[in-house]
């Protein structure tokens, strides 16, 4: 029986996990599918927005001097000089003592610098519209460039397009964006009990949940993911699939096989790879020791354990971080009990939030033994106790971070 | 020029697109595919999970009475009656005084009702096992149901499905759910102002945002979008694309067209179908006043502004929360400045968070131009203030929706 190699904490395997993620790809993607993607090169505007000066109201455009004065009592007589067209080249040009109709979005006619709200005019006859309040220059209107420069730095390297991003640099003209590439991640599941979903187990068998919950939460993190045959306890098959799998994925995830058990053989076969270089074997971590990194090269191979509740949320605490492109939710809350902990040990207990009757949320953590799938299915998220911690006391604010 | 026929609150709208909003389809998918998809009906388990009593440990099967006043001094010596194989049925009986191999996950022979940890055990010879700490019945076994019983309710109608729950029912060999479908959504731009992103905009011309930008926040509610091309303000090809658009989507978004204005004809394009049943024109909501909707039939179009800014924000709150299946995530934190509100009318206003100097969030209000994109493309999330309320002040804590 193997002992475990490496043991080491979970900030450590989440620092040595991140040091030797693969590096993102990326690619051009158009405009149109890039919601959620992020951004791997700076983008620039190339150009200024609003092209030109626009009213942002209905109403006249003016030379805001002619206004002075004007009131409910007193207005100014203006001459009506036309229409400004919406999507139209002004075609006008005011004289001292102008107005021209503009609508929300029209083009500033040449010799006007602001508009005035329709609600505060008046159109008197077809020559002439009254101004019953007085507006500064550039009021109501949108200048050249006052929302974008030209040549203005808009998203930087490592930003997620939302919606209005999308609609920001449509407005620019930009069509299409480099952006990082989604991961690719293959998902095996190991040992000679484990049988196809499909299938009806006989005693002492377990349906390969691990590959479908994977895939799963690997979707939710916005991966690629290609799923596996199941590989019973045979080294030479074992090491068949992990070849086919590296070669075409960036990471890949192994579960059981990891646990020092007799027919543990996930370890021998990377450690087989002349490039594979181990990051650790162990981690003091609950659920989850069984947990292992091997660098292969420009890949990494993630060993989970076998058991579904233990691997989902081994993959949450230290793939899920490295592969989302955006952090985890969480709500603070009061816990409604003690939490003991071992110190040494990173504890991870799954929690049910509520509200509390004071207003706030309360925090329930799940106790069952760690390997009923009904706990996690119940859970709406996790509670962390550090290794430097002894536990939680019952009233204690804490962080639950978000399934 | 028309008036808004009949203006209502924010709360009073969301209500009336609630009550007319499409009856959600059911659909059968296939587990592999159902992350993120809502249970349409409750799913109850088929069978008991463990289906077997199982070890939760790798070490000895026994009978716990076997085991009890044994310590480190005084071990109890037992008889090896063999091993269990993982993924085979158990195929010993213990006697009085056996015991056998166990590892994690293996069937519980028949005889044994607990299992001792092999950190506690010492094999001894080819037939003796000692033991050196007592157990007590069940002790680290899971029990036959113990994680679901058959016919138990696993799922209720409403529940989003999450990477834990796939696991659940894959566990239970569950492979295919009844789960709602998603929207079908169309989308159409209008106005003679608006061009397509990939063409260069003359004078008075602007770029068609809404279509790209509505469709990527559509996609993060998950809803399947369509996009029509731009449609001019000429009344035939409006409702020529309003037919066809409506046939093919549970719900259509027009941008544009429901202002105030002299081209504007959404709604009586909209108003013209026999079945058409008007629900507000105009909503008491800074920025979005010129927003409708209309049911027609099982359909269901809303009209938002044409302004990109004010046509996302109207979506966020409007539409958002009706086709998402799952809540919006928010974040409290305190206001850096003042903030002033008309009452009589809701206002929504884009927000930045930062981390404050004591800890917590500081919430700063975005207050440029209301028509600047790069404002939402700056903001996080946006703060409520309700009509009956007149402002907010400095240092109030306020919730802010995220974007």
């Amino acid at each position: 029986m193997n002992e475990f190699l490496q043991v080491v904490t979970f900030g450590e395997a989440l620092q040595l996990l991140r040091d030797n993620f693969p590096l993102r790809r990326s690619v051009y993607m158009p405009l149109a599918e890039a919601v959620g993607a992020v951004v791997a090169s700076d983008i620039i505007s190339p150009e200024a927005l609003p092209a030109f000066d626009r009213s942002t109201v209905d109403g006249y455009a003016v030379n805001a001097a002619d206004t002075y004065g004007s009131s409910e009592s007193l207005p100014a007589f203006m001459a009506y000089a036309g229409e400004i067209a919406m999507g139209c080249e002004a075609g006008i040009v005011l004289t001292p003592g102008q107005c021209a109709w503009i609508p929300t979005g029209g083009m500033l006619p040449g010799g006007a610098n602001a508009a005035v709200m329709v609600e505060y005019t008046e159109k008197l006859a077809d020559d002439t519209v009254l101004i019953y309040r007085p507006v500064g220059p550039w009021e109501n209107i949108m200048q050249t460039g006052e929302d974008v420069a030209g040549n203005q730095l808009i998203f930087s390297t490592g930003h997620r397009l939302r919606p209005q991003d999308i609609g920001l640099l449509a407005s620019l003209g930009i069509q299409e964006v480099k952006v990082y590439d989604t991961f690719e991640v293959g998902v095996i599941s190991t040992g000679n009990e484990i049988i196809p979903v499909a299938e009806q187990p006989s005693i002492g068998q377990v349906r390969d949940v691990n590959s479908l919950a994977l895939a799963a939460a690997l979707k939710l993190c916005g991966a690629r993911v290609n799923n596996y045959p199941i590989i019973p306890d045979d080294f030479d098959r074992l090491q068949q699939a992990v070849d086919q799998a590296l070669s075409e994925n960036d990471v890949l995830l192994l579960s059981g096989g990891s646990s020092v058990g007799i027919k543990d053989m996930t370890l021998d076969v990377l450690l087989k790879y002349p490039e594979a270089s181990l990051l650790f074997h162990g981690l003091a971590v609950k659920p989850g020791k069984p947990t292992l990194g091997v660098r292969i090269g420009k890949k990494l191979a993630i060993g989970l354990p076998g058991h579904p509740v233990s691997a989902l949320m081994m993959f949450h605490i230290t793939c899920a971080p490295l592969l989302r492109s955006e952090p985890s939710f969480w709500r603070e809350g009061k816990l409604d009990i003690n939490l003991a902990s071992q110190p040494g040990r990173d504890d991870f207990i799954p929690v049910q939030l509520k509200e509390a009757a004071g207003g706030g949320l309360m925090v329930h953590p799940l106790l069952g033994k760690s390997g009923l799938m009904s706990i996690l299915a119940l859970a709406d998220g996790y509670v962390h106790i550090g290794y430097q911690q002894q536990g939680l006391k019952a009233g204690e604010q804490v962080k639950v971070v978000l399934f």
